[in-house]
């Protein structure tokens, strides 16, 4: 049977010693975060992600959610008391405003909060995660009434939120969207229409539900430029802003999926339902976008956490499941058989998942403190360069943060064999977990394709040319120790520019050549970026060894991971670019009949 | 909701036209295979596959096996039906010798049975599919005496068969099995153990299950050198060779499984179970690794079914789903949007799963083919020379092919979107199914350390050097418009030289250097194998092409799908090999320890 510990010690060291968080005590909410303190709300909010969550995380897989006839949903058992310990420790509100009753923490450590939930439970974990979403929705375009209406609510847990995007007929292409929303004498709109896969549309967790619903007025323009989006609460708040009249927007149906069974995704029906506009008419697509930017992070940190407890697991298994003799002749001579650990191939399996979760959780935390630089230094260079980053990094973080997270799931389950197929073990759980996570919040060839057709070419490059520098000046003047792990990740660097130029020189003739290519060049992007992280930590590790302070063994293997990485993923991003070179010619060349069965 | 519809041009094609059956006329069973008999055949087993046997596959996996109290097992509605028509249209006897009742045809034509059905519902294939497994052992160890009693029966399906190998303590190292046989005095033995992962261990689709079962006798030496061979019958046949009284073995629960929900996999129990020993004593894994050996071609076959089934309906919901605009402007402005695929990164994953089902499929069924060559052919050199490449290739098929199929799965499920997750659309069924191959019939990494620990320095590695002259002298003469695809492959094989060589020249010194390049070994010749089918496939459509004769966008179809294959695949076959080159020193560098929670 699985079971979950959060990684406190890494991701403590990842705050105080790779970001060196202190140094940014004069950011606005940073001012007293010792690293005592850190390791403090850390390590609490890892005990309550193992103790509290993942306890829930079986059970509410195979119960699932039950919709009854009314409409109303019941979450899995333990649920309804996992909110209301989370609502009353205050953990949704950690990284949120001081002004709406949040704690106004740095937002790495709301990354640190939703990597450990979703180890522990990613479908619980997709009901506080979703609302903070729609809290940014609405703190960047509502109204101060809107917000000061719904947002306090919000923040405290008392209601939690959703994202209404997706239609029967159209996900990716929202321009398509058909829902309703008709003004009223009171500057209400009366919102119709069906919504599909709306994660936490109806359940029992919270007093009242907000949905943040993209919908088209009758005037709107065609396609994307013509929709808006509008608030739609389960219950319309009353004079004291507490639930009053039932809203016309219900549960139409559950839908029955692969993972995340604990979390309720709704069939939701607007059947003239009461709905506020959030910001201005025809913009709605770009709050959204705000809202998606932080889910997009957030998407790479869920990746991140079902690696860390499907490695956990695997490793576990590993060192006890005894099978087999070591290649090099019995390891444990006085056992029937060594532990599985001896197995290189085994090995290899672990050692990737161990560089891809420490290495994506450095990136991961690094992402959130640019994210607070660019809103909150006061140096207008650095705030530039962090926002420069923040602009061009979240496909990255989503895109290759989920592959590797479903690839690793994968991989700790085939550390357990046959046993790995098995229910009861958990494992299988987070691979069809794992799963979704390349699929919403934009599929990852969509977000591949905002990398290069978006991010890629905003400012003239400026983002990835200031990605770039920063790589190559991490890996200049390193010593000779750490010169190997810096060639390797230098000359990735330098495939990733050779890439960037093929765009440069045959997408203009033919965009198609970006698209083909897209995919791959967000992996080798991915691939670099994790490098870079491999490449700070080995340099933090190597002066915690000469300073002979602390762990050396915690030490001593953050070196031999960097070696690891750079031996064994670093190849991977030649061949990608020479995939990016292959062009887009055999691969639109066919027919679509072609593609029928023959 | 997801359909299938068996690939019978394209597998006339692989028969007819690439592997030239009709040349092979000499060899016993080929005689009467015209072109047109093999469409014939291969047409009705398609219709047979995807009318009779796929309409059960979501609704098999939806109900799943129940057990009694008594311990008998129903399968899914439907599935005896199945099997009954499946029985008396005689497929599973096809290539079976018409010595025990079966129609003694080539090998290739039972994978082709093989694949089909495990595109229509793998968890009904594994029914005969483990059959014809036993049987294999059956025929090369067990005594006359047994043969007559069991093998027509099981070649008819009137019995089918499983085999036990794994306990709860161990799987692939069965040196470790604890289950006992001890000789009776009427000279069969009673049979005592607990067997679990059982498949089709027990069910209601016929009138007698045989099970192969390996168990120590009472003075066997320890380990592997003391394992035994058993058939162990559900029920007794009795004079007549029916089955007569009840033997004890049952089934004492079944597995709750990620996916082939439709297959019965038991705890088997056996309390004193009357058995009768295969061959002799203490030799009874040499027979187990006979069947094993026809388990793994029939496992990467598996992969091919399920990526096959998947591309199907990925590729279907690609020319359906209007979503988007291509990127070169609107492909169709009269609608409201472009089919999804007119985008390069969903025809990526098209022509991945269209390139590795194609040439699966041509790398399957030319092993089957060699098969029936190591068997029958009566030149010596030809038949040594099969007989080497049937030594090498059964992990690389099976590892590779169940890797890929996997991945293909996964990739056409990508294509569905939010609908792929949706568990009554069929896709992640198919993600869930494909799973298991790459975990039993030896998990992959064990395939993996088979190839370079077993099969690669075999007879001085003869068969991986007669591999490799078969690619170089593919690549040889080839004309001016299939040279960047005969180029980029014969460097391919030059890469795998390379890793060759760094075998021998490092796993001497440290057998870990091996372990640890093993699985990227093990998918780099799978790459080299596939382009070697591409590049012979393109040569016999270049020259249907210039014959004028056939469907011309057929073979044009196969000329930029090799090409595509070319440019895409290759590359990271130079990637594995700097991989491998890194060896087992950072893999294998950290203590146990270092892999607990940090």
């Amino acid at each position: 049977m699985a079971s979950y510990t959060a990684p406190v010690r890494d991701t403590a060291f990842v705050i105080n010693e790779l970001l060196g968080i202190e140094a940014h005590g004069a950011l606005p909410g940073f001012s007293e975060l010792s690293p005592e303190l850190i390791e403090t709300l850390v390590g609490e909010a890892g005990k309550f992600a193992a103790e509290v969550v993942a306890p829930l995380n079986h059970s509410g897989d195979q119960a699932g959610c039950v919709r009854d006839a009314e409409g109303s949903v019941t979450t899995p058992a333990g649920c309804r008391a996992a909110m209301d310990a989370f609502r009353a420790a205050g953990w949704g509100a950690l990284s949120l405003p001081a002004a709406f009753g949040g704690q106004g923490l740095p937002h790495l450590l709301g990354f640190v909060v939703e990597e450990f939930l979703c180890s522990a439970n990613q479908a619980f974990a997709m009901y506080p995660g979703l609302t903070n979403g729609a809290i940014n929705a609405l703190l960047v375009a509502a109204s101060p009434e809107l917000q000061r209406v719904y947002v306090p609510k919000m923040v405290s847990g008392a209601w939690l939120g959703t994202m209404n995007l997706t239609e029967p007929h159209c996900g990716t292409d929202l321009g398509l969207i058909r829902t309703k929303a008709v003004p009223q004498a009171d500057g209400t709109y009366a919102i119709t229409g069906t919504k599909i896969f709306i994660s936490a549309g109806e359940h029992d967790l919270s007093e009242n539900i907000v949905h943040l619903v993209l919908a088209k007025t009758p005037d709107a323009p065609a396609g994307s430029k013509g929709i808006s989006l509008f608030v739609v609460p389960k219950f319309l708040p009353d004079g004291d802003g507490n639930p009053g009249a039932r809203n016309a927007a219900s549960c139409g149906a559950l839908e029955h999926k692969m993972g995340i069974h604990g979390n309720a995704t709704c069939v939701m029906n607007y059947d003239g339902a009461t709905g506020w506009l959030v910001g201005e008419e025809n913009r709605g697509l770009a709050a959204m976008f705000v809202m998606m930017n932080a889910a997009r992070l957030g998407g790479g940190i869920q990746g991140l956490g079902q690696a860390e407890v499907a490695y956990q697991n695997g490793a576990a298994y590993a060192r006890e499941r005894r099978q087999g003799r070591a290649l090099t002749g019995p390891a444990e001579p006085g056992e029937a058989a060594d532990p599985l650990i001896v197995q290189p191939d085994v090995r290899r399996m672990l050692m990737e998942a161990k560089a891809f979760t420490e290495g994506m959780r450095a990136l991961g935390l690094w992402v959130g403190l640019l994210v607070d630089l660019a809103e909150k230094e006061s140096d207008e260079a650095k705030r530039a360069a962090a926002s420069d980053l923040v602009g061009l990094l979240p496909p990255v973080v989503k895109g290759y943060g989920t592959d590797k997270g479903f690839d690793t799931a994968v991989a700790m389950q085939q550390i357990w064999g046959g046993h790995g197929y098995i229910v009861e073990n958990g494992m299988e759980q987070f691979v069809r977990d794992a799963r979704i996570a390349q699929i919403y919040e934009g599929a990852n060839g969509v977000q591949a394709m905002d990398l290069v057709g978006r991010k890629l070419p905003a400012g003239g490059g400026r983002a990835i040319q200031a990605f770039f520098a920063l790589v190559d000046g991490e890996c200049a003047g390193v010593d000779a120790a750490l010169a190997p792990v810096a060639e390797k990740l230098g000359k990735a660097c330098g495939e990733l520019k050779v890439a960037t130029m093929w765009f440069m020189q045959n997408a203009m003739a033919n965009p198609d050549n970006a698209g083909a290519g897209a995919y791959a060049y967000m992996h080798m992007t991915g691939i670099v970026a994790l490098g870079l992280m491999w490449l700070r930590m080995a340099k933090v590790a190597q002066a915690a060894l000469a300073s002979g302070t602390g762990d050396a063994a915690f030490y001593q293997a953050k070196l031999v991971t960097a070696r690891f990485f750079a031996e064994r993923a670093m190849p991977q991003v030649g061949a990608l670019r020479r995939q990016i070179e292959g062009g887009a010619e055999a691969m639109m060349a066919l027919p679509a009949e072609a593609f029928g069965v023959a």
